[in-house]
């Protein structure tokens, strides 16, 4: 668990530190890889998939009165992105922000399109890690680009099945549809992490029911840290896409307004259950503390019961073991059997007293 | 408890994950069972009421110049809940969230409808968990549909008697005024969930000052998610209901307004009894780690006593024991006898220091 | 303690929950007792007042060109107040609201008339308990309806007082005035309550800090749950008159705004006192745990230097009682003294170190 | 320290219940004293000051066309104060709140004149004690008024020297920014009061990490309740002061308004740091809890390690104290040097074993 | 780190509270220093660059139709800094705030000049120290002020190269982009900041599951501190950030709010990531009270174990230790050894029964 928050707390601040603003820079952990472009053009009667690594060869395939969804692979390929991005006109601050792999989800409006950077969130089911990659959406009017950090697969094969199968309302609407569809599928995926997460919680709560042991309290701490960084990510959504239907930019259709209503309330519903876990989490570690208290209060009441049996006992036996040359009792013919009988008595006593005291 | 909030936790979200906006996905835990509709169309003269399955044949007994109240059990049903909403062109978000169960409390302006969606919650008095049933609402001009997942009855039962009874200012008032009274019937059943609650912090409290006992803790966390669950579901309300006054949508009257408002009220009432529940809980654990404290406290004092006491004696005891060829004290003619003088003063200025001490 | 607090938990949920919206039900405490009507009409020039159990000759006393006073004592007599309600004309949520003696404190406009509801709250001086009574007031335009459960006495003596004597400006200006008096007479009680749990808070903090008890922990709980239910009936207050100011209602006369802001000044400052309190019980129970961890320190610390003084002594001491044949010291002349000698020294430098190290 | 916020308790709320609303009622702590006017008529050439206890006298000397600044001292003299405010027509509850020295800060428009009220904080250098007293501004057009509860000295004497040697802007601009200038002067004394809480905390921080003794708690306690009543005090003045910029009344002219968005800015300033300041004692309980329980370990650890070295031993020394006929080991020649030898070893081995373990 | 946050609260508050407003006096720690001043003028053609401690000189080589960019070293330097505010007009709160280097970050609109202060941070590398330094931008039509404490070097290095180069976008742009320039380079240098501080805490986590030791809180304390002062100077930029985009001063170009919305949301990425450390360091606060739970639980069983061991068997020697006549075992050939045997048996059970318990 260490190694997730320790992954996303590297980044490497110096790059960001020195540079420009407007200035493409690309601050993501992946290695350079060239850009590949993917281009689906459909209408409510055919579908079109091509792909390419050129932005000529890119936009000499788009069909103005089809919907153009441009899915671009690989922050790291700097060039083509200034190409991309010069051909369509983009501000140079949306670029930036597409490339910053450590933006902040946003939704913003820049007139000619609509912005929208956030996070896709998966578990790696070998590591057990939550990963983390940027995505950001640009709408125009017949237009959608999708910028991936070109990690392998992402969240749309459902979306792209159905574009392909020509089938749903997907294909009757238009990109203002496919932009919510996108956004709802990364919001989906929330849920699955959040799962994962469920899961760990549950596991710590038994344990520490069982047996409580000293890494525990690392185990909660990790999983706090991890739960801060998912809100984090989730957080700014619920304000965004909020301003997004407060705005209403011209770009979303005034009949999908719905549809984004419907991403803000599960983000709402997300968040809803972020604050509830952790609410857990604390509750385990309070649970936790106790549980060390009521243990060292009977490791206490065992050492206090021993003590309270046994100490009197040998001062008994201390006294008999002195070498007065006038002790009466040690002349006495039942003296031994005698003392016996009396420290007998006196432990039975000690234990019916303990008992009742429920001190063991 | 703990299965309680299990069973809440463990919402099939593969189902949910996967889904097209707008498609029917039924992600209760129900089997399959056909959907049930009961119609009752009612005016200030006579009221009448007529059960079947098939959505022709309820459509088709519909009557325009009076209130009617089609109520429909069974969310797993989705043709016929398709063939319905297709017949009063709900729309398809409409149409999802009714059989979502694992949404939150809304209300949405849908133009055509109003939509509210919540939930009924009541306690099992054999398991004593609470359960819960999605419940959705849709008010359309002289219509109430109610959509319920299909547990074992609900809490109209005293709303459809009056109903029958054609008495009471329900038959002479409009379908908005019924959608008030459902919904405020789910409200004040809420009052008995809060009550169990209270019952249980109670008999917790009782317990924590009688005998503090290790699983106390856990009671405490089980109660303290209990009511993070209801929380989640009564929070929502608050908020909507609020939207739902200030929008006012038209097919609210607007004498009625100050139904909503009271219903409103409600469920703030609701939430600041939450709100002291949840401070209680607190109080409660503070109150048990004190406890701990206080009893680790006593076992250490009696401890120590104990250990002022017999330490010395023994000691002293140990003295005397020694082998040493020249020690006069041992040929005492007295000499035992004066020990023992000295070993009873002893304790009882201890037993005295100590008393003074407030120590036992 | 508890009694106070249990008192106001056991509201008979039952009775409120099978009501019909607008129907009478009475939920409070009380027996049922025939209402009694005390009416006073006054003006500039003179004042009269009038007692009668009857709704009929209540009327026919209303004076129209003067301000008419009417309060009623005994909220179990259901008939009477409906004949009333009836009679002039009341909204049927705002008789609810009358009889509903678990209702927040509200202000609500019914545009015929203005309606708040609100607790008086008293310390009995007897059992030391905090009692809360239902009030309603209803403002028209000549007239004040004041609704009281019907416990013993009430707040308003002075102002009767001063009507009655003709002095002072409630004679000369309008009902509207007599209702922010009323109003204030209640809040200006609270700071007597407060006042009673200023004195528990301090009385709680001198014995902590004298000794430490077990039931301290339950005692600062206790007044916990008492602050805690006069803030759910103070808290909903400062909305209330802050919503009454910007909506102002056309009973009360703008020359009389600045009376309700004063009001509502009065209530913020509760308010202010009541989280001051919050936040000292807090401290308190941190300087409670504090203290317990100190006193085991102490103890703690005695049963260290005890153990460190003696337990190498009788270890000493055990050494010579041994039997071996061959041990030289027992044969020396002075090996006793020598050895007392030796031990003294060691104690006394285990005095010097533990004293340095502030253990005692 | 305790002395300081009992004081601020101890408010005889008994004279505030009874009274009637704008009647004079003093609930302050001085001793009747007759008032004393000091008025300072000034404008841009020329000052002149006139003391007296006579309104007539004072009115007298008021010069429309200057700036007329009021001071009064001592709001135990009733009388005067009620003469004064009816020839002024101040409002009867601006004249309440003159003489309420409970109340909180506020500002507020009375049409004719602007009305603030705050409080001045001292620290006492002798006692060490924050002292407060009352002060309400009363603004016209030409025209301030000053009311102070009448404890020697005050914090504007800065100001009535530059008004004497008619130097600065102050005599070039009118009675608002005289306003300004005695708000601000009382804003910037709070400064002094928070360097003399600083030197508190810092004082305290330094005693934990030096000895943590059992008062350390009652000390931070006190100083917590020292905090709450400062910002009690200073609080409401920055919403106050927020709604006078808002509401820009006329008697402020605009261009001074720069002057009381400076003010407004220290006052946030003031709040930040005392938010801090209550942030530092919470970290102070904190360390003085984690303390406590280092110590505690550090106890038990010395016990323990005690304990380890010589139960073993005295248990040895005891079985050759046993007086068997038959234990081989006692006749040995060397049997006693062979057992010191053990025993030494066995020591030894202890020692190393719980140095490693860091455990002393 | 202590020092860091004792140099920052060392204010001299004298300095502060007898001051006149609008007054100008220096607070801040650096030794008189006569100011330097830097005009760079340049437009998209060429640069130029003067550097004069003279006002005239410095006024005549303004240039009207370039972008002048006046940067002043020096804040004690009062003389200087009153003649250039005279020259150019400055309002007097303005200059107040200039040299008043303890104010709080504010963007505020005086109309013919925005005004904003923030601080400049950084961490020197040979103490470890966050220092900061007094920062105020004045921005007009074509001129940019810089006003800096003058502490050796600033963060706006890179922008003065590409002025110089007369590269970037910088030299196509007007000084309300050269504004949010300088503005950006400050935050940017924040997470330099933040990145010292990130480390600290990983240090001392590490350090906490390591060995926990008594000054670990005291560190954590001295971080909690550091934290609260760069919120403090960060917190406020977010509220006037906000607040310059709603007000949109004239002097900042429509095309040039994008910029500002990049440096907000800059700014809340800060702020977001301080709340997450400030949860961190609470978090490591639990881990180290945990862990010091847990030690002494291990340290009390080790106690108890030991006790457990040995005290029955010391009282089983003392018994045989007593010289009471007839003790039969004693005479017992094989007595001794039997004891042993008995001996033996019963510790290796003791062992067994706490190995099973967990106990070491």
């Amino acid at each position: 668990m260490k190694t997730a928050t320790k992954k996303e707390n590297t980044t490497p601040l110096t790059k960001i530190i020195g540079r420009i603003p407007g200035e493409l820079v690309y601050v993501g952990k992946k290695e350079y890889q060239p850009a590949v472009f993917q281009l689906i053009t459909y209408n409510d009667e055919k579908s079109q998939t091509f792909k390419t690594g050129n932005v000529q060869d890119l936009v000499s395939k788009i069909e103005e009165n089809k919907v153009n969804w441009i899915d671009m692979d690989g922050l790291s390929d700097l060039v083509t992105i200034e190409k991309l991005t010069k051909h369509f006109n983009f501000h140079p601050m949306m670029s930036e922000d597409i490339v910053n792999t450590e933006h902040l989800p946003k939704v913003e409006d820049f007139g000619k399109y609509l912005f929208c950077t956030l996070k896709m969130l998966r578990v790696n089911h070998k590591t057990q890690l939550i990963e983390q990659e940027h995505l950001s959406l640009v709408l125009g009017s017949n237009v959608l680009f999708t910028f991936q950090e070109g990690m392998e697969g992402d969240v749309f094969g459902t979306i792209r099945d159905r574009i392909f199968a020509n089938k749903g309302r997907v294909c009757k609407l238009r990109a203002d549809y496919l932009f919510y569809l996108l956004v709802d599928a990364v919001i989906d995926n929330y849920y699955l992490v959040l799962e994962s997460i469920r899961e760990k919680v549950e596991m710590i709560e038994d344990d520490i029911i069982a047996h409580p042991s000293k890494n525990m309290m690392n185990n909660i701490l990790a999983l706090k840290k991890q739960l801060a960084l998912i809100r984090k990510l989730v957080f700014p959504l619920d304000e965004e896409l909020g301003k997004l239907i407060k705005e209403h930019p011209e770009y979303i259709h005034t009949s999908n307004l719905t549809y984004i209503h419907d991403a803000h309330d599960h983000v709402k519903h997300l968040i809803n259950t972020f604050e509830a876990f952790r609410e857990m989490l604390g509750g385990l570690m309070d649970l936790y503390m106790s549980n060390l208290s009521h243990t060292m209060n009977g490791v206490m009441k065992t050492l206090t019961v021993l003590s309270a049996i046994f100490i009197p006992l040998t001062f008994v036996a201390g006294i008999y073991g002195m070498n007065f040359e006038n002790m009466p009792e040690l002349k006495w013919q039942w003296g031994y059997f005698t003392l016996w009988a009396i420290m007998i008595t006196l432990t039975t006593g000690m234990i019916v007293f303990f008992r009742r005291k429920k001190w063991f």
